[in-house]
């Protein structure tokens, strides 16, 4: 019977892996560097945690199953339910600011297609305790300290950056009612991925006036520094209003000072879909080819409260193994894998093969990697499984040319050798040779 | 409304993570110094999958669930089918001997009680394509290898070897039917764990004659070499016996020769329980108060060929962070983790932050951990901050005691301090002061 992965899954093998690796390496060193520390829940929790935060609507995109007792439990789609549900249990003894990342793998009940898949990995930043405009910028900026380690600059991403509360200033200030807020948002959040007539309709089916919909439209997207002058030139006089578009000032002029404003814009084009965003918003967006969001987030300071937690101020962001790997192949910054051992080790005859496994012992305690063959075989059919292994050097146990406590040491690439001792090889195997 | 995990599931706090890391760092160093390769597959399969290597039966210890397109899916709960379906979709291609390792996240739809989690991790070492002893020997070390890298010595875990087609020439000798064998393995398997007449009962169930009994009584437990000469001679004139005999005593050979022959025993009470094994089978056995297997593996030359693959010989073993976890400490050697920063930059006055923030991102560029107070404060609660968060150096921007490009630098555990400039600072933020 054959068997196959199911569709939207995918199998790691070596090189994949080592992909996946190369990401995630990057990932925990960034998250590390700006003094985030690790966290994981549970692949899966109560049904009821998605409910709560996303609504009865989640439930067709989620696999969920019962347990034994008969309850409803979920495969998770997301990491923030888990994570607020964590704070919330131990929010009175945490540290504050709780600077936490997770590398969770997901899974959503996806129709599979090209570029959706149903498992995926992402990579989870988030700042709890904390409301100002600081905790933004150091979220932006730990998402832009990872577009740096991997080579990409802002001609391959760029943070589009807007603010929740500046557009509900925008809506009320257009006279809509806070209840249309939330299919609006859906709605300005398909705006780039529709046609402007099918946009301009769909405001029209939320019940928004000619007036309306000019001051919506004259938003624009992508937009800068100019977007911004024009949204505090339209809510002049609203203080409230003014206060909400100084912290999105405050935030790009610490985004300069933290050395990454280049990669950073205000566009009004970016609100995010979910519906639990309350502040700042941020988008990451490949260029090239690409055109599409690669990393998404913002200030959501109801959640932990939703899930029975104090009320607590909450800034994060999220992005998946799946675009990131489009977006460095796009850009050509994936670079090749090729699996190498440090140390081949060969008997020129069988009879040294018990000084081989001693050798190969000795290494991998020094914390080389080194291996052998598995049968015996003469020199140069080892020599040829040493090549095909990607062996950086061979150590050749061979008494006639090396007697005593020597070996020969050949480098693969220069093809040179020596005869060293076995101390001098243990104090350095990558000694000139 | 309050959340809790699901009852067997486990939340990683940051020292709940720490520890789990801490292990997984050990397992991804052993498994990668013996030339193993990461590969990974999906977390849900088709249950399929688990009912051909398994039985009907495995179906009530999986969670399971349809997806939109109604096929029957499960969460893994191990990893071995998905390695043999892995290695049967790409056989030919693959270079012969696959070393292949994993970290795989798993669930089983156990009731929860103690020591029983629904979700573990597991560490999977296999070699795929190779027969010999050499093979078996080899994942022996790799095991022995991970418990000296976390300090384990022989009084604290010992690695019982058994061979199942040394168990087979036992029992056809004391006149069963093969089609007897893995009802008498299951009853071998569980003979430590039950009280002698319970398990002498079993074998009377099984339908063993009195001196079938006494024969599988006679082989004993934890016998070492005394238990190999006793086997030896009771399958004298057996010449298949003898080579299998023989192919286990060249496995110990070649583990002392590797260097971990001190952990290694064979015991005939080890069968293992799974229905799969073919030949040598293993298990680490923690000692102390644990007195319980915590690894386990052998050899399986049948599966890849049950999922559709070639015939290919194959022998691994895995083991889970849980029990390894509970074997470190009980003989309390998991080190005590302490979040640290590598660097707290503070402000003397709020007309300083801004350079806090640029010499921020310069030492995270330079991958070093670095971190800020989010509120401007005076400098006495900024440096218990720092104390706080475990930062080891402090560096303090404060032009008038460290005017132009010079900063103070204060080691935390030292209490010294020494004005320096940002070059060297850079240079080594760590040299003494």
């Amino acid at each position: 019977m054959k068997f196959q992965a199911v569709k939207g899954t995918r199998d790691f093998y070596p090189e994949d892996m080592a992909v996946r690796n190369w990401i995630f390496e990057r990932w925990h060193r960034v998250a590390r560097r700006s003094g985030f520390v690790e966290v994981d829940g549970p692949i899966f929790e109560y049904l009821d945690l998605y409910r709560v935060k996303s609504g009865e609507g989640i439930v067709s995109e989620l696999f969920h199953f019962e347990d034994r007792g008969g309850r409803a439990l979920a495969i998770r789609p997301e990491m923030t339910p888990t994570l607020a549900r964590m704070v919330a249990a131990r929010a009175p003894s945490l540290t504050r600011p709780i600077k936490w990342y997770s590398v969770p793998r997901l899974c959503r009940a996806e129709r599979p297609q090209r570029g959706r898949l149903r498992e995926f990995f992402q990579w989870n930043v988030d700042i709890i305790g904390e409301k100002g405009p600081l905790a933004d910028a150091e979220c932006i900026y730990v998402a832009v300290d990872f577009f740096r380690e991997c080579g990409l600059k802002p001609e391959h991403v760029v943070v589009k950056i807007n603010s929740r509360a500046v557009m509900a200033d925008v809506l009320r200030h257009a006279g809509f009612a806070p209840e249309q807020f939330d299919a609006l948002y859906a709605a300005l959040d398909r705006r780039e991925r529709v046609p402007a007539e099918v946009f301009e309709e769909s405001l029209g089916a939320l019940g928004a006036t000619r007036a309306q919909k000019e001051i919506v439209l004259a938003l624009g997207t992508q937009n800068g520094p100019a977007g911004l002058q024009k949204v505090t030139a339209l809510l002049t006089g609203d203080d409230a209003a003014q206060v909400h578009l100084a912290q999105v000032g405050e935030c790009f002029a610490l985004l300069d000072k933290l050395g990454v404003g280049e990669y950073c814009r205000f566009d009004t084009g970016v609100v995010r879909g979910l519906a639990y965003y309350t502040g700042l918003v941020f988008e990451g967006y490949g260029m090239g080819g690409l055109q599409r969001a690669i990393c998404g987030g913002g200030r959501y300071d109801q959640l932990i409260s939703t899930v029975g937690g104090p009320p607590l101020p909450a800034v994060g962001f999220a992005t998946s193994d799946v675009v990131i790997q489009d977006l460095l192949v796009e850009f050509g910054l994936l670079p090749e894998f090729q699996d190498k051992v440090d140390l081949f080790v060969i008997d020129a005859a069988p009879e040294q093969f018990e000084r081989v496994l001693s050798l190969v012992d000795i290494l991998r305690r020094a914390n080389y990697s080194a291996v052998f063959a598995y049968r015996r075989q003469p020199l140069g059919r080892q020599l040829k499984a040493a090549a095909a292994r990607g062996a950086r050097r061979v150590v050749i146990v061979d008494p006639l040319t090396a007697p005593g406590e020597q070996v020969i040491l050949k480098d693969m690439e220069s093809g040179r050798q020596a005869v060293v001792t076995v101390d001098s090889l243990m104090a350095d195997p990558f000694a000139t040779i």
